[in-house]
């Protein structure tokens, strides 16, 4: 049974007509896309649905980009570091790279736009001192015995990332290499808008032109194996050519360094603090890059057809939660869900029409072969981001990659149809409504709203051992019924009254990352005001190594807020007496078993003053403290789960003396949440897991019910409590 | 069966003097001594044994320091950091600290002496924005609103922090507190003198003046409750006073300034990298401690008597390891021995003619208490000790404390009884000759020599779970046979040539510390010389985080030699595809089940080219890699075990090429060692456990023979073999 129609989108391929049009009919499905590999099938160029092209803004060109060589797109490349074992030091550019995807840039001026760096004194040599041999690939440069260098170059990408990935995942066999040229460069950027308007008149057929992407790929490296060597779903390195760097030095007034890409070789990836001139140089991006594309974009709207922009692959410099983004005039966002994080990072874009969010699994064959499980990675996948469209709603859902693969799997079919129902049923109930939020908080670090929701993030939504901790966070807040804001440091010393409205701060993550700030604690500005902010009743929840900077006597910068500091070695001297635990307390009151904070932090202790929660071994986990008339939450680190969810959220209530408010809209069982929409005189409540439920639901007026949830039920109910019938078509 | 007599002194008390007798004969004891609460019997004046009688410098003489309360020894304090809720600030300087130890002197000018800081800023507070209520004991301060600060003062100490700890660990009553004076000082430096001469004359039984000690306590400060609240046995803060300081700035030619001592509330310790201020007052310091320790050490002579210095208590500035420390004259040193480290701590001293180990368990009622089990203390001191000397003898050994305490325990007074006799013999067997050694190993810190042995202690030999897994591996070395060196970064840069005839370097702590050498890595010509020593074939031990510091794109500085980085965040965009193990190496041959790291570390992954012999979790916990000519080996941790002590001794070896050397002198079983003197024809196999063991030992010609040990045994023989058997008397 389906319930209504539309919101849906699927892929097709010339192979599978008749299936497409069957799935349409089971899932609703209102749009047909192709994608990267597929072709778009004549025969359902009249299909009752709209119809996406993807459209190839930086590739699928190859004829182009060959005859206009120098207009290929450049990315900056640190090699790796060499020690000198002599007075001369050969360093091979390609090795460890794969040959094909890159070749170093010697068109350009190399003494000015490529970088010799003695790493052992932070010096650049001068230009005198290195040579670069084509023939064979080396710099060969005039070293210092057993001092370490490194050369920044400037390489063309000779094989789009993206493709080739797709071309390694899928095994495809002698496949073109498609080169990534520049739109950004003249003689592309002119051929680009002829190209797009040919385009949009040979597909006179296609509604909806999916941009993937507009004009820089984000980081994306790989080694001789072909494996992935470096990868920053952020990164800007790809975004490079002495053209454009030439118009930055005029716009930014001073003389541009190759450095201020490399930053070390970590590239400027978001743990680190940024640099003025790498926020120069994003802001500056922002700002061609959003007028580039709205020419674009308007282009399409002569044609007649919607533009929408892919959330991926090319899509740096776009940047959906800056100022700049709206003037592209999209149409359209689409981008993939790996979670709650992701989907908000979708949902909160303002400045397009509609926001499309692309389900996983992706139909590829790592997930679709003979024996695999595709129904249990789009359960997880839906139930996660289902939390956060009932916070945030996307306005549209779909599938990617070849159906062929996936219509081998009933089972996921009929799963994927009841999806589709679902979401289309959630979001007649909640769109255009705000859900009612308990409070504001906001996640303070360096980069505030830039990176909203994928703080932490390296690849998408991928795990990894060092961010998991701090993720489950930003996780727990995008399904979490808070209106939740991310600020920078430099937002605060712009507009100290951006922290008016705001109930809690967090600040989560590694000391000397950009997440908790580093050396943005020495200025005395911020320090105070956040200090005054908690003082004044506001809450403070640091997780990790919050305000974590070694200066003046202290490691945790607010450690007078916090009450906690790191052992750094520095105070072995100091005697520790306070390591009592105090496990009866409103945060943890329902935590059943051992608390998860996943990699949790070492060396941690309590000052004085400071009630502990949980320490174990010695190692403080959980702490709160009272700072004037606000207070504190100390976590070492909490990974998502539906428990540490309702810790945080038991800990922002606490941190803001909220505790009354625990029981309005609220489910005692922690597997089953409740949400509410006042506006539109509903809520529902939501069983997150795949088993039967049953708990305690609270109304806004504190009044309880007992109810039981089928497995991953969701129930809709007007604010008065009666419950509401979907209807069925 | 007492074997032979001498090189052992025992405490006594008026109220033991048969008992004193009958255990100087049991253990042959040829020196009788008191301690701080005893009172030295006058039936033993004639007794056939050296009497030793304490000293006490810089107490025990009340009215004195009384009527010259302007020379009462002083110390610099910081209080905590107290953040400003408004335009002014209230900080009570002895919140906190024993009202009975200190009081803060504002005799001299405090706004010279004084210092009122900023720590938002980093700023000294202008003297005109606080001033000082003495009746109330408040600083003032003119404030900028959430700001912290931080006031430094110097302040009489009242109550001689050791006495008092004797006071309140042997709870006694109504006793006077002992003030401490300053002899530096010019009165007091003057009555000194005369109060010696005048005691010697007045005790002309005593041979021995054991000096207890000279002029400067270590730092030690109580809290509130009597409990301790800062420890620093190597801490220089209780070695001011203005009439030093003004000395001090004119010979160092600069101001001074109290943030030199008081270091953000670090006050120095020997985990911070030391500044050159501090360096400087510690130079300074030694040189006038030296200077004025060698007049009391000439009247002690000149009145015919022999001068032993204490080295704890008031030890600071004497610095036995440096120049200086020879110019003093002494005949003799004792001090505590808490493990191996301790006793080398001890026993490396040169410029003395004999050095005397004291034993534990000291003769207090914290483990002579009915119920304890002061044999199996004395046991673990022993056997760990012994390590220690053999190879580097102390000449004598001896107890303190309460000997009617000790009598109680008939098992403990056996024990003692027979390790007194294997102390002789050991002693008679290896005095005055050098053992096998068969590598040079240096332990390279920011402190070198001055803190040889000491490193990552904070109260003298006590746990930490901090440092546990780096003083291991001083501890490992302690006994292991190697020639051990401790070298700065400053004696790099001085004589380059000292790594010459060096093995191997090791590098044991946490980043950013003194231990590991923190911004000392950025100094190009230090890193550039150890990649120059490796890369000519010595070996590199790096433990924790070696040469950790955060600069040019690396955590671990010499990340090109250990071939392993800390992932901070930074890297997380790189892919690491290096974490097999290769259990199968020399290093690990022999251990047994798994390896214990202690603390470990986290985050540690290998570059491409190292060899990981474990990891867990993906954290890497030791590989090896080759660099050049040399070879370096990563350790996470290594507490203080005999298979520990194996795998260290494993890893030295291969480091440097020296598989070929492991079978010499040499026990396949870790439990057992072996330790030769070639010069006087023996070597031994000895058991350091108290269960019987068996082992092939390996003599210096490789051949090898099978030995069963009995519980702690020693065996003796000639170098070729034959065993010696201890001779009875």
């Amino acid at each position: 049974m389906s319930i209504g129609k539309g919101r849906v989108t699927i892929p097709t391929d010339v192979d599978v007509i008749p299936e497409t049009l069957e799935i349409m009919k089971r899932w609703g499905a209102d749009a047909i896309r192709d994608c990267d590999g597929t072709d778009f099938p004549a025969e359902l160029k009249d299909v009752d649905a709209k119809i996406y092209s993807t459209y190839y803004t930086t590739r699928k060109d190859n004829q182009w980009a060959l005859s206009h060589p120098e207009e290929i797109q450049q990315m900056y490349v640190m090699t790796p570091f060499y020690t000198a074992e002599g007075e001369t030091l050969e360093i091979t550019l390609m090795k460890g790279l794969y040959p094909d995807m890159l070749t170093p840039n010697s068109r350009d001026d190399i003494k000015r736009w490529w970088e010799v760096i003695d790493r052992t004194t932070g010096e650049v040599v001068p230009v005198s001192q290195w040579s670069y041999d084509e023939e064979k690939g080396t710099v060969c440069i005039k070293a210092v015995p057993f001092h370490d260098y490194t050369v920044s170059f400037l390489a063309y990408i000779m094989w789009d990332p993206v493709h080739m990935y797709n071309a390694v995942t899928n095994d495809w066999k002698d496949v073109e290499h498609q080169i990534t040229f520049d739109v950004r460069q003249p003689k592309t950027r002119a051929y680009t808008m002829e190209r797009l308007r040919k385009f949009i008149k040979e597909h006179p057929y296609v509604d909806v032109l999916r941009f993937t992407t507009f004009f820089h790929q984000f980081t994306l490296v790989f080694d001789e194996l072909a494996r992935e060597k470096y990868v920053d779903w952020y990164g800007y390195s790809a975004s490079v050519s002495p053209y454009i760097l030439e118009q930055f030095e005029k716009e930014a007034g001073y003389k541009f360094r190759p450095e201020f890409i490399i930053d070390q070789g970590y590239y400027n990836n978001q743990y680190r603090v940024p640099s003025k001139e790498y926020s120069d140089f994003q802001r500056f991006q922002r700002k061609h890059v959003a007028a580039l594309a709205k020419e674009m974009v308007d282009i399409t709207h002569e044609e007649g057809k919607e533009a929408m922009m892919f959330l991926g692959d090319h899509w740096i410099g776009t940047e959906p939660f800056m100022e700049e983004f709206k003037d592209i005039g999209l149409d359209a966002v689409v981008g993939s869900v790996g979670n709650g994080s992701t989907l908000r990072l979708l949902s909160d874009i303002k400045g397009a029409k509609y926001i499309e969010g692309r389900f996983l699994p992706y139909f590829f064959p790592d997930v679709f072969y003979e024996g695999g499980d595709p129904v249990k990675e789009a359960k997880v996948n839906w139930v996660t981001a289902r939390r956060a469209i009932l916070r945030s709603p996307i306005d549209r859902i779909g599938y990617g990659g070849y159906l062929k693969l996936a219509l081998k799997f009933p089972e996921f079919l009929d799963y994927v149809e009841s999806v589709c129902d679902e979401f289309r049923v959630l979001y007649e109930n909640i769109k255009g409504t705000t859900p009612y939020c308990v409070k504001k908080v906001a996640v303070l670090n360096c980069w505030g709203k830039m990176r909203a929701w994928g703080a932490h993030m390296v690849h998408h939504a991928l795990y990894q051992k060092q961010n998991y901790s701090y993720a489950g966070i930003i996780e727990a807040l995008s399904g979490a019924p808070f209106d939740v804001v991310f600020i920078s440091f430099q937002d605060i010393l712009d507009n100290p009254d951006i922290l008016k409205d705001i109930d809690v701060i967090l600040n989560v993550g590694d000391g000397d990352t950009a997440h908790t700030g580093g050396s943005w604690w020495e200025n005395p500005v911020i320090s105070a005001k956040i200090k005054e902010f908690v003082y004044e009743g506001g809450g403070f929840i640091g997780v990790g190594e919050p305000a974590g900077h070694q200066a003046q006597g202290r490691y945790i910068q607010l450690s007078s807020v916090l009450g906690v500091e790191k052992e750094t070695g520095f105070t072995l001297g100091y005697d520790k007496y306070n390591w009592e635990e105090h496990p009866d307390h409103f945060i943890t009151e329902d935590y059943e078993g051992e608390i998860d904070f996943g990699e949790g932090k070492k060396n941690m202790y309590a000052l004085e003053g400071t009630t502990i929660l949980v320490q174990r071994e010695k190692e403080v986990q959980l702490a709160v403290k009272e700072f004037g008339k606000g207070r504190s939450v100390y976590i070492s680190g909490l990974p998502y789960s539906f428990k540490n969810s309702r810790l945080l959220y038991r800990g922002i209530l606490w941190s803001c003396h909220g505790e009354e408010l625990l029981h309005r809209w609220f489910s005692t069982n922690e597997n089953v949440e409740v949400h509410a929409y006042p506006l539109n005189d509903k809520f529902c409540v939501v069983n997150n897991t795949y088993e039967p439920q049953e708990t305690v639901v609270y109304k806004g007026d504190g009044e309880s019910f007992v109810q039981k949830l089928k497995e991953n039920e969701i129930i809709w109910y007007t604010l008065s409590g009666e419950k509401i019938q979907p209807a069925a078509e």
